[in-house]
């Protein structure tokens, strides 16, 4: 089954706003083995959408389209609907309940807006939206499918998941499709090709190697669709196992496994603590970490030392050794590490020390160097310099993945070793 | 002029990664007066791509395709390129010294793979990329011009700017726009949308209201297209004095403004500092502080307090207090504020203590109740409760937003105070 997605909306096409929108719909459809052919945004003109529509159900048995349900006077998606299925809006009484309920719970007074929301095209299946206000629809002419969903991230997704899905899967028979993402950080993605050269030429006919890189991180995507289900996973499987022999060092986590997840895994499993402090990545690789439900089970706290003066009072650095090294230093980002353990009273610490940019580098020490350790409670400490590159943003996101990867690489080294016992 | 964007790239259509490059492009593009009337993301089939480029051509006199120029075995863009322009690859040795140098600085060894991004169409004419290995490529056919960008996002932004913008300047005569983007906070859309309602309906024609919503933060943008540019900033600015009247306590800024700028600026001005004691946003503050450039200007650190025990030892919360009243409540907050001022010794302090979720809510305190505080070392200190819903993520996203608007509106009133006199 083919499908196109449309997103509708000016504010994207200015590239005002970012369309998450479709990403979502997209991989919920490609691991269902629906293929995406096409994905279009189009202006919210009703001219637009009343020619891209039809185009979009000529060309594919499933057309999605998100955005233009919304209450403001922007959205005029509704009756350019009515227009293409040649039907009418009507007020939807089970919608009206679902707006009134959304409302009175948000403690609001439903007003003319709100109550625009239950207003559907006649013709219209309603799927019912029980955390926001507008419904999505679901339509259908000459043997292909409209879908329509509200533009509100959320709310999309919820009724994608709840509603969509469900309805696709009991009305058609989905081909098979098998997929294992390989993560890894540490190394580039021209150097990984090249280790991966001959990998990938081995690889079986009908599985496809993709890399997807992001700051200091890239995913390896190994993908199989077929009718057939039965073998996919063990040819898939084997390819991984093959992956593990190539690049052991690089590989961090599986899937949706996040650097912090695996992180946190590895201190659940030893039932150990962390705490960071940060002084260039400010607040960055807390944020990382506590970005993952149930973290308060091992992430402690953090002091995130940007002026010296809480390097010195807070994390008990050697004002001396500021003077003599500059804050970005070795001693300096071990101390910060090994302070933060003890302050903190963790197992573990992540420490940051350098310089962010745009401004702040010199000769030896330009923009992107950054010093990180990582110190535990027995006296272990390891750091390293790293060069990160121009970039503020990307010099903070590189450094903390640095950060995590360097304690991940540590505790499970210690796990082998003799350290615990 | 109309302009068609392209995205090439199985990842982006499977919807594993995100694509930012087609929002960076069309809002480059817009702002220059170029209507972006279509984007659309195609697989890396060459089949596909040999269907969908020719299409585009023919729809718009520019089309810009980014994706497809890196060098692992899964982009075969340039050789399609050569099918439709009916062109061969040939090795150009200004991309070939661009790529050595590229490769040196990194202080790798230049590999097959990177060598192949020397290789361009025959008639290209290329746009140089100091800042990575793939070239940028301007092709004309038929009246129409195609420019590939890289799929890197950074390098894709500086050819963007760089090379394709003053290009294209120097080629047309771009028709001009005026734009301005009012950022709110603290109301929701809906409730905007009734207090503007009069409001819409006064616009002058050719000018247009959209609204932009994120987690917090609401942007109302107003747009005027047209052919003269001499009137149009006037009109538009008209209107934003008209929307600061109707709604002058929700606006924080304008344009590429950033709350954590503005709250920047304001401390800047009154020459004060400030640091956070973050529990459940756990960093999500301090980082969007320190993500401005120049931050240390004004920010000094933070104690992300987790665990109680972070509260009590650190912040110097009565441990008294977070027994009888539990950690997320008024008293811990303001105690975290202050406490925090103290230690850190800054002008201003910002807390944050609630359920992030997904668990530990209870009825008196569901996921999403979040206590928010806001001190100054004068012993000023101001909270409020908020109740932000169920989503972990978001409510870290809102009670971030939240608290900085917290002490921007603070700040603010004390300027007009005899606060500091």
């Amino acid at each position: 089954m083919n499908a196109i997605i449309i997103t509708i909306g000016d504010e994207i096409l200015i590239g005002q706003i970012m369309d998450t929108n479709s990403v979502f719909i997209a991989s919920v459809l490609t691991e269902n083995g629906i293929t995406v052919i096409e994905k279009n945004t189009v202006s919210d003109n009703p001219a637009e959408i009343e020619e891209q529509i039809p185009r979009a159900m000529l060309r594919a048995g499933l057309v999605i389209i998100t955005g233009g349900l919304g209450p403001t006077s922007d959205d005029r998606t509704k009756s350019t609907l009515c227009k293409i299925f040649n039907t009418m809006l009507v007020e939807n009484s089970d919608v009206l309940e679902d707006v009134k309920g959304f409302v009175a719970r948000r403690s609001g007074v439903l007003n003319d807006l709100n109550r625009k929301q239950a207003a559907v095209p006649a013709c219209a299946t309603v799927l019912r939206n029980p955390i926001g206000t507008a419904p999505g629809l679901w339509m259908e002419k000459d043997g292909s499918i409209l879908i329509a969903l509200p533009g509100v991230p959320f709310e999309m997704e919820h009724l994608m998941v709840n509603e969509v899905l469900p309805r696709l899967k009991s009305q058609f028979k989905l081909p098979e499709i098998t997929k294992v993402t390989v993560l890894t950080t540490g190394i580039s993605e021209a150097r990984l090709a090249e280790l991966l050269s001959g990998f990938e030429q081995q690889l079986p006919q009908g599985l496809s190697l993709a890399y997807l890189p992001s700051p200091g991180i890239i995913r390896l995507r190994l993908l199989y669709i077929g009718l057939e289900k039965d073998q996919q996973q063990d040819m898939v499987n084997a390819q991984v196992e093959k992956l593990k022999g190539l690049i052991p060092e690089y590989i961090f986590g599986f899937n949706d496994d996040t650097l912090q997840q695996v992180v946190g895994r590895l201190l659940v499993r030893r039932n150990e603590t962390v705490s960071a402090a940060e002084s260039c990545t400010g607040g960055a690789i807390s944020s990382l970490l506590t970005s993952v439900a149930g973290s308060s089970r091992y992430y402690t706290g953090s002091i995130i030392a940007y002026d010296n003066t809480v390097k010195i009072e807070q994390l008990k650095v050697d004002r001396a050794l500021i003077q003599q090294y500059g804050a970005v230093s070795k001693p300096v980002a071990e101390q910060m590490a090994a302070g933060c353990c003890k302050v903190l009273g963790t197992g573990w610490a992540v420490a940051t020390t350098g310089i962010a940019g745009p401004d702040g580098g010199s000769p030896e020490k330009p923009v992107g160097t950054v010093w990180i350790a990582v110190a535990h409670k027995s006296g272990l400490i390891q750091s390293a310099r790293f060069s990160f590159g121009e970039h503020r943003g990307r010099n903070i996101q590189r450094a903390s993945v640095a950060a995590l990867n360097m304690l991940r690489t540590l505790i499970l080294q210690k796990e082998t070793d003799e350290f615990y016992n």
